[in-house]
């Protein structure tokens, strides 16, 4: 976990507050919802490997007693934890404020979350996330809705250019099925695929060979994996039903077809990518699976889905949902440098002898005309002073003595 | 804690952007630390009552033999926990990070704390502490700082009129002195009289010699506390001296005339209030005190003290420091109903059987005019559609049909 300095702080504001106006235009609303939730529900399956990273809360008021008792069953000593991902908590918070959401709910989250990951590089165990999802859309609107809001905000931070990878969960097991998988060792196949990129055609082929899959369907598998590929275009059903086997399904097939056109509409172009054997991990996604990409970076910016059938384990009824997340952290980091402030910023450099109520009101004076204002004691070293101010983002300054004309001190330019 | 609900969530965010901004023009700049510190840090006597009201977290990778030895030594439990103030946490920050700060270091921090509070009216487990603290400044313009930018950002969130009362502990300590308590009695006579208020001088009295305080001394304060008291006008000289037995020390009351003085100079009036028994609860305060309130509510809104003795505890080196927190979930119950946006807001009406593509085109339109957008499907009930969307701050719409014009849709007026 880290702390953050000023001049890190200040850009992650600017950055939040760009992806907040951005998300909100497209007509998504914050909510908040505490960063702890009960242990069970956070237990309950949904989070996947992420469950088991989770920080959980000591239950207060146990006694000695209680302690030993719990030896033989750990889950007795929390009774809350810090949630991991901001999914779960947001089918909580629908199931409980259902009545007081529009039909279609499109949601703005952005908040930490905690993962006990191993300190390196790049993984923190706090980090920021920000997720936007439409509850109640079972079309794809929603993902279309979500790709372009997703797009205009990494526009507004200067990083054009996103492309989204994309594949829908209906198409991985219809394909799974028509190589011979049975349903019951898709999952664990699906964990493997999600290993292509690292190690390849074959060391998919031999790991699901390792697990026991189905010989004739990891054959056919591989057989598919190694076939000659024809260029297709851009993206549109050509390449999609080439990119899979024979005889996709035709619904399927439409929606994505229909998304891309609906981005294109929107945007002006196509900057999405079918990806047959994108798998995204978690196990509650049943349609549309997608992750962003920007070129500046070989890792992904972000991703979602769509998980129809979590608000229901929930609310006991099933509600359609869709969410995009990105990722804070990576996009933080690419954004550029700060700009200047909109405000003139004054580091206000005084004698020691300036009496305390004179320097109050010079500050005063400087801060009604819209400047930020920082008081500074003048030391020998001035020039050290003023390079340190213009470091910390200040562009002007003005010095003070004893008896000054309140008002009167002239703006310099700094830096 | 709580669930935030867009209108909520809406105006929270509106408030924390006038405080940011407010106190950033100030000269303060903001920081961030993990909301988990280490037990150990969390249990070091410093955060007063509130140490034993915390959140601890589970140490992960206990087994069962650990657990049991734990009956014994329950922090064997816990590594970690969430904080329950912002001072403790700046205090570790600033001993970390000192080095790449300014000599004298203005911070903000705006984050949620927790404490594990009984559940009652206005008092939630997880709440937002607004804080800002100078650090490296000993003299009173540090606290004229911290009061003139908390009683600008009190104006600019439109509760003007708020106002301060001050108190020093050197004053109370050299009082209790002058009365004839021990040095060892002090703290405990301390936590009497911040209860003045509730039960009053002959409460005081009574709950004194029950705690077995020193008998002359307490008579010594009763006949103190029933003296009859002449006006002395607003706050000066006069009136600290007045309020105080006689022969208060020269420096402390020079100080807080030079509060004052300060004070005015800066915002054309004296906010101040000397009270000679305010108290307020820690123990880490060593010099002025103060608590912010408003003719509005009759509870404080926030307080602060010097507390020149805690970041040597985490440095090893003695650094002057002071803080006013404010309570950020009492000020945005008090601040007025979300103004309107300054960006329009509009509904985007369409008919069921609009294609995606085409609603999409017509949202990127509206978009890009610096509209807020919001799609919604035309149902039977337009005007509870309507209301609903006023109700959510939008301000007009648009219908769109099949086969419309992109860019041609006019623009009605909600209600």
């Amino acid at each position: 976990m880290r702390d953050f300095l000023p001049a890190d702080k200040t850009r992650r504001e600017r950055v939040l507050a760009v992806i907040r106006d951005r998300y909100r235009a497209h007509g998504f609303d914050e909510i908040e919802t505490p960063v702890v939730e009960e242990y069970d529900r956070l237990h309950a399956g949904i989070g996947g490997d992420n469950e088991k990273l989770s920080f959980n809360i000591l239950r207060r008021g146990l006694d000695a007693d209680g302690i030993r008792e719990a030896a033989d069953d750990p889950a007795a000593l929390s009774d809350l934890g810090l949630r991991y991902d901001l999914t779960v908590p947001l089918a909580r918070f629908y199931a409980t404020n259902r009545g007081q959401l529009p039909g279609v709910f499109r949601s703005i989250q952005i908040g930490p979350v905690w993962r006990a990951e191993r300190p390196q590089k790049g993984r923190y165990r706090q980090f920021v996330q920000c997720d936007i999802d439409i509850i109640g859309d079972d079309s794809a609107r929603a993902e279309a809705e979500l790709m372009v809001a997703s797009l205009d905000t990494l526009d507004a931070l200067g990083l054009e250019g996103g492309t989204i990878r994309v594949n829908d969960r209906r198409a991985l097991d219809w394909m799974l099925g028509s190589f011979g998988f049975t349903q019951d060792e898709r999952p664990g196949v699906l964990i493997t695929i999600d290993k292509l990129d690292k190690i390849g055609a074959e060391g998919v082929a031999a790991e699901l060979r390792e697990r026991g899959a189905t010989a004739t369907a990891v054959d056919a598998f591989a057989g598919f994996l190694a076939r000659p590929q024809a260029e297709h275009g851009t993206y549109g059903e050509a390449q999609i039903r080439a990119a899979l086997p024979e005889g996709a399904p035709d619904d399927v097939v439409a929606d994505l077809v229909g998304l891309g056109a609906a981005v294109e509409a929107a945007r002006g172009s196509v900057p999405l990518v079918f990806d047959p054997f994108l798998v995204r991990g978690m196990g509650y996604y049943t349609g549309t699976i997608f992750e962003l990409a920007h070129p500046s970076v070989g890792y992904s910016l972000g991703g979602g889905g769509r998980y129809d059938g979590m608000i229901g384990r929930f609310l006991g009824q099933q509600v359609p949902a869709v969410g995009f997340s990105i990722g804070f952290e990576r996009i933080v980091d690419l954004v550029a440098e700060r700009e200047a402030d909109a405000a003139p910023a004054i580091a206000l450099i005084h004698d020691a002898d300036v009496p305390v109520a004179e320097l109050l009101a010079h500050k005063a004076a400087l801060v009604s005309t819209g400047a930020r204002v920082r008081l500074e004691r003048r030391t020998k070293n001035l020039k050290g002073l003023l390079e340190r101010a213009a470091a910390d983002g200040y562009t002007g300054f003005v010095t003070v003595r004893a008896g000054d004309v309140i008002g009167s001190a002239e703006v310099k330019p700094l830096g």
